[in-house]
């Protein structure tokens, strides 16, 4: 018979767990027989020692099937679904969702999200900072919502991997979170479970992400796009910067609104790039034509404003007005709006991803446990980016916060993220490299 | 403010903790506002990344200090205590507390141990397979006994570093009992608090023990005479052979019979050994005479019978009968005994220590799990030694158990756990090395 206690110390000797012993980890961890603490030693020890590439397959197997398999809607085309690794400032996902499914080519992005923590709430915190809308549907409604409208963000099914949800707690709080094969394993099993026939991966790589060099965010991508090969998902990653935020807003409803702008052909320009590219590579890996074929559907999307219509018709059909999406001053406003003011004349030379999370994080706008409320009005809006000449005395940055105190303290922690140099840097490339993907 | 997020994080890059944050993981393992999953998490950094001596001081003194200090009776002369890293058939305690009472210098022994999970009982265990004994007596009672008779071992007070025993069942679980300094701050903190003067360390090394190697276990040694000295105790410790089982018991009941016939002149001649070498360096270390007299004076409390009168007192306060030390026929006996009989003619080239303590588990003499009752007649005598000569259809060993299906399972792996071979090998040296001691 198995012994947790054989495993972890297998492990810790550096050796290849068979399917044997992963498939009984992960059934102790779903049915809660394992004890969080053996559980915790062994993600640390895989943490030190790491895992072949069997083993990651064979653990995203596993977690996959820890729940139910293909749990999402039966549709009339391709299922495509996007997969962002994390950052600060990232609402990709709000923003291609509506653009794939505008491109009416019978392509659905059924998008199941989780609500993790971190700087800022996740991409259903962001849409709920829209008035009314509720994520937290039945199975019978995302499925109506995906077929009627193309596409459709919300809740995760409990049902869904939930052998993941219990490790990605035990993670958060274990400084496992950021291990390669584990977050592969992570990630690909629930997109294995759902059912998408394709996957695009939006890995993060700096300061504001769990892959602080090129190098980790490459061997993350090639290892998830491996293991989508081998389960028969047409998979491909784009590796993309991530250390500075991404965009011009960092919160919950100044994202939405930044969405919005992209969606209306005004939006930040780096953002507005990665959303395109994104996109077209969900339309082209579900064969809507050659890559610029794609892109130009992409683009069109916005300049027709089908995709706005697209993001407007989810938010109604979540419960919300969709006025919120054509005139953006409904959205409710925070108590306490500050500026963030140069105090020298230069050029930006850095805004850090992760000091800048941690200012949205003491405004208000992330959580720290699991279950607690964020203030969906707190947040940043950058008035400048890297590159760009600031004077003394011209405002670097917005401040929104429920309350004075942590306006103050949240200003501190900007102030620090950015630095002003003499000379203008290297333009940043949003986009590092592609696997599998096109760019 | 600290987080035990952070401190799992600076341990996994291999960063020294600092007191402040070891004092907070220690007063959160012993007031439990630290979930498990977190302290096992830290542990399995530690056991991956090590301690530095600063670190494993303040541990010790972090842990001794979550109990109350200086628990030990006040006696009219110096305390002595001496400590086993832990072996098979390690039943020297038993022997060398009487010798060093007897020796009436002025020495006390006050003895407290602990019921960890092993292939046999502890201590504790052994001494209680005499009829009547209860090792769980109040403090009161202790420092009586202690006072009258010069020694006592007895259950270790609930107020003694009650973190180190919340540490050693998770490490017990999960893959990090064999540390080298979280097992120094564990059997250090213990002697810490509870105020010897002098500890004598006997630090085991083989397969049957934590350090399989005399690199580990001179590592471990050195360490805790470090830390002793750091803390104003006169510590030193010996490194003695764990590849073959100390002695020819193995067992609970048999165990306490093989330390009777010790100090009866007529034990081991490697166990009788080890136990002069242990007791000598008791009295030596609080000052008794040279090390010369020390061994003499040792040796003198065997032949004079006056150490076996010690341990019939000891047995008699603590409420058992004194004849059984006089008659070891009393005690009670096993259902089924059994022969392993050897199928070859040669020498005896290997008896494995960890392969004999699964064999003595198996039959039931040791416990899995805490609170698990045990058997105390169940156990293994060996009847031949490394280096002894067999014949085919000459017995091994005797097997003591409940029933014939655990003799018949406990048989197989002690077959296991023994080579015959051609060629004599060389003799092992019971006595590996000395830090501090004499031998």
């Amino acid at each position: 018979m198995l012994k947790m206690h054989d495993i972890i110390t297998k492990k810790q000797d550096g050796r290849e767990l068979d399917e044997e012993e992963i498939a009984f980890f992960v059934k102790g961890v779903a049915d809660g027989s394992i004890p969080d603490y053996q559980i915790s030693a062994l993600l640390m020890a895989i943490w030190f020692k790491g895992m072949t590439e069997e083993e990651t397959v064979t653990l995203t197997e596993c977690i996959a099937d820890s729940g139910e398999m293909n749990i999402l809607p039966s549709v009339n085309g391709k299922k495509v679904d996007k997969h962002s690794t994390g950052g600060v400032g990232d609402k990709v996902s709000l923003i291609v969702g509506p653009m794939v499914a505008a491109a009416n080519k019978g392509i659905y992005v059924p998008k199941m999200a989780g609500r993790g923590l971190g700087f800022t709430g996740g991409t259903l915190d962001k849409l709920e900072s829209c008035k009314g809308v509720d994520t937290e549907i039945s199975a019978e409604e995302f499925e109506r919502i995906v077929s009627e409208i193309g596409f459709c963000i919300a809740g995760q099914s409990k049902r869904l991997a939930p052998a993941d949800s219990k490790l990605i707690s035990l993670r958060d709080v274990t400084g496992t979170a950021n291990c390669i094969p584990l977050i592969a394993a992570s990630v690909m099993s629930k997109k294995i479970a759902s059912g998408n026939e394709c996957i695009v991966l939006d890995v993060k790589c700096g300061s504001g992400s769990f892959c602080k060099t090129v190098r980790d965010a490459e061997e993350l991508a090639r290892l998830m796009v491996r293991i989508g090969a081998r389960e028969n998902r047409k998979t491909v990653a784009l590796i993309t910067d991530m250390s500075a935020p991404l965009g011009t807003a960092v919160g919950n409803s100044v994202e939405l609104i930044e969405a919005i702008r992209v969606l209306e052909g005004r939006g930040d320009e780096e953002l507005t790039e990665l959303c395109i590219t994104v996109a077209a590579n969900m339309l082209y890996a579900a064969n809507a034509g050659d890559y610029q074929t794609c892109v130009a559907i992409a683009e069109e999307t916005i300049y027709d404003g089908s995709a706005k219509e697209k993001l407007a018709d989810l938010v109604e059909r979540l419960g919300g007005d969709r006025r919120y999406i054509y005139d953006v001053s409904l959205f409710e406003e925070s108590n306490v709006t500050a500026m963030l003011v140069s105090d020298r004349s230069g050029y930006i030379t850095r805004i850090d991803a992760m000091g800048v999370g941690k200012a949205a994080a003491v405004l208000g706008a992330g959580r720290e446990v699991i279950g607690a409320s964020i203030d969906h009005t707190a947040g940043i809006l950058l008035n400048k980016k890297i590159g760009d000449r600031i004077e003394e005395g011209e405002a670097l940055a917005t401040i929104m916060a429920k309350d004075l105190e942590r306006a103050q303290f949240g200003m501190e922690y900007l102030f620090k993220a950015v630095t002003i140099g003499s000379e203008p840097p290297e333009k940043r490339k949003i986009i590092i490299k592609c696997i599998g993907a096109e760019c």
